[in-house]
């Protein structure tokens, strides 16, 4: 293989080789979803001349195929309306706990600030939110506009920051962030922004001085080299679909055997920008669904692993137990029920691992050591008989000692149950959504938001963060690409 | 800030823009500790012109601190004299289970595979291997030459793969790793590799067409403009000592107090690396250490959580119990011990978290759930009685019911007791220690190894593997830089 073929396919262009433009702007947007479409509308309204490079046939990617809720909080209008308090103060302190380890002041501080402003932002954008309260604690199947998306009102962060539900849903029965991603693109097109699709972005374009100032594209097998007087504007989503990728940086996603995300989420943005002198943090990171409920009545049942141990309160959200499960558990995880709570989980089939008169026969069959399960049973039942959980603190709701014959065990090793992952490393950015370098600077001329970003989320994952920062980063990006940086 | 103020530091130079050349040789290597001085010896051995870069008043770095162990096997002169029976295939199942998530094949079966080898050359560069066996399971004091150095013989390694011990010490009572340094850079001086100390290597050298052909480095405050001809390694160390990038890759790790390392463990080569085009993988991992034994009596008592569940077999290799307690319980661990087994840890002072005549008062005094530990130890009396440990297969040597009163707990929270790390992510290299991009292809001219890279170790590691990776793959990345790649 001769050098010049060895060249890494992310390596920037040097503006002197482009031997020629096909378009110029003054933002360049790679990528149409929600972090794409709020920041070419941003743009646009700062009055850049805006194009945006779609890979797929149309703009809506993995928002528009996700289930659309937008985390948002600090007393919007449909919070008020249904009688939640909430403050930028609280959910400041909840994200910083939840979405950790160590998650970002500069990015959490804004995002909380700028919460209410952004929900009006979006209803402007023609984003109907339904304004009823869900209870179930997952994405509402109807038309309802508000439920908790995360773990606010469960231990320990009940404990932490006032609880306030701030999962927000587009009104619609039925795709959610495909209604969402409707009415942002309609935005998008009355805002005039050029859309070029089926346009995939291969390499920045940089000026000798490491300014980026435009794209190489492909669409079909022709180029199209767009020349971005202003800024490159990255927002093509994550890399769950590069499996060599996430078997480099983050090797346990492959045990999820389900992947949120399309095929555009092949990292493609992360590895340009690294390569035009970004930094790509927390690629370890991801969202890990372990989505046994609902039925809600399952909460009622026991997380254990291979010791017999429960390891979670059991109605934390379902990506804090995924990420435990399979992080922390190595996968080796069941749920145990009794006949009060036995139910098949409606998201995905569940195996049973074991069942027995006794729980001393449902240990053995799953073969967890002799008498542990028994002994997590008999603590467990004794205090859930009071109405405490002194290990995990699991809500009152759910307690209730497990008592009744048979009992059972669901196998959740995920080679059995189905997980579903994303990941959330990427770019870091500053405030401004201005992609940094390892030593902190600004790259000159690129921006970045969603999931191409390492955004609100280090780890720890709540419905909604996605839409929630790619929108709103979004936006900045937009407006700081317009400004020129 | 003007823009080429902005630029990123280690952004690297283009040829085209070197007014001169202050030095010319065929292989320049950047740093020299044990993976810098192997690769100098390897590159001169192959007849190249080598200039090597240190940025101290001399070489030895980290691993001159160090406590000078290296995993080796496959069946060592060392190993055999001794009566171990190992082969490369039992090392490789070890380290394959020992190193992961996800170790790397491509790296460790050809370490497997050249062990013997690499112990030959070794010795034959002047380091003596002591010829005694130390039963400790953690660094001879004396001049011992071999030592179980990780989890070999314990659960569940021991049912994986054949153990056998593999760290072999230089054979000298006092720093180890010291005498291990001074042997090899006494085959540095004689191999005349020329060796710039004070020289701080701040940015590589770029070709047009990316093939790195240089380093520029600086000298007190002079620049040293060094072209290689054929190569460049970079073999300056991890990163632990850079805060920031801490903070930003593997912010767990700043829980740990103590650092393994030197001020020379900046980054700084990864950095120019990634600025080069190579891909930094792993960057998340990192060795953590909870140095509670010796005493091995220690190991009689029971690692406990903020539930009073244990987590893992107290017999584990302190790096496995560092990662278990930091990573997986939120640092929120104690040790519980009996009259029996009480003594205080050698290496760092302990607390008391609490003690008390019966378990319920010492739970008391800790804060942990009522009834709990009780159960805990309950369980774990009945089973030790018998010489077992069903939850963790703790080995039998260790196994005691922990019921002579008074009873005691080490306050092992990180805020409270002291744990060392060091980072294990760095530049990602093929089997010739040649640094590879995102896309899986050579960056042209550049190699690396030791802490700079990410190596046998992806997170779990053993005493002994830094030096072992480190002078393996060092010396591959001075024969491969010998022959331009």
């Amino acid at each position: 293989m001769s050098e010049t073929a060895q060249r890494d396919p992310f390596a920037p262009r040097p503006a002197r080789d482009v031997p020629s433009w096909d378009a110029v702007c003054d933002v360049a947007v790679v990528g149409l979803g929600v972090a794409g479409a709020c920041a070419a509308i941003e743009a646009a309204a700062a009055g850049a001349d805006v194009l945006a490079l779609e890979r797929a046939s149309g703009g809506g990617g993995t928002s528009a195929a996700s289930g659309g809720l937008l985390y948002l909080g600090g007393g919007t209008p449909v919070q008020r309306a249904l009688g939640f308090e909430d403050s930028a103060e609280e959910m400041f302190k909840y994200l910083m706990a939840a979405c950790g380890p160590d998650p970002d002041p500069a990015l959490v501080e804004p995002y909380c600030a700028g919460s209410v402003e952004h929900f009006r932002w979006l209803a402007a954008q023609g984003v109907a939110f339904g304004e009823r309260f869900f209870p179930g604690a997952h994405e509402p199947p109807g038309d309802d506009g508000l439920t908790y998306s995360g773990s606010e009102d469960v231990h320990p962060f009940c404990t932490i920051a006032r609880p306030a539900p701030r999962g927000h849903c587009p009104k619609v029965v039925g795709p959610k962030g495909a209604l969402l991603m409707r009415a942002l693109l309609a935005s998008v097109e009355r805002a005039r922004v050029r859309v070029a699709t089926g346009a995939r972005a291969e390499r920045l374009v940089v000026e000798s001085d490491g300014r980026v100032c435009g794209v190489e594209a492909r669409v079909a097998r022709e180029p199209l080299r767009v020349r971005a007087r202003r800024g490159v504007v990255l927002a093509s989503g994550g890399f769950i679909y590069d499996e060599a990728s996430v078997a480099r940086h983050a090797p346990w996603l492959l045990r999820c055997r389900a992947k949120t995300g399309t095929e555009s989420d092949d990292g493609s943005g992360i590895w340009m920008g690294v390569a035009a002198g970004g930094v790509a943090i927390r690629m370890d990171a991801g969202d890990i669904t372990l989505p046994i409920f609902p039925p809600v009545v399952l909460k009622q049942g026991l997380f254990v692993n291979a010791q017999a141990q429960r390891f979670l309160n059991e109605d934390a959200y379902f990506g804090r137990s995924g990420e435990f499960a399979l992080l922390r558990q190595d996968g080796q995880v069941y749920l145990v029920v009794d006949e009060g709570c036995f139910e098949r989980p409606a998201l995905f089939p569940a195996e049973l691992a074991g069942t027995g008169e006794t729980i001393a026969e449902l240990e053995g069959e799953i073969g967890l050591p002799k008498g542990a399960l028994e002994r997590t049973l008999e603590y467990y039942n004794l205090h859930a008989a009071q109405g405490l959980d002194p290990l995990f603190h699991k809500g009152r709701a759910h307690l209730r000692p497990l008592d009744r014959p048979p009992f059972a065990a669901f196998d959740l090793r995920p080679e059995r149950f189905v997980y579903s992952a994303f990941t959330l490393g990427g770019l870091q950015i500053d405030a401004d959504a201005a992609v940094l370098s390892q030593a902190g600077l600004r790259v000159p001329g690129l921006f970045a938001a969603g999931r191409t970003t390492s955004g609100l989320s280090k780890q720890g994952y709540s419905s909604g963060i996605s839409l929630g920062d790619g929108s709103f980063f979004g936006r900045r990006a937009g407006r700081s690409a317009a400004r020129g940086g």
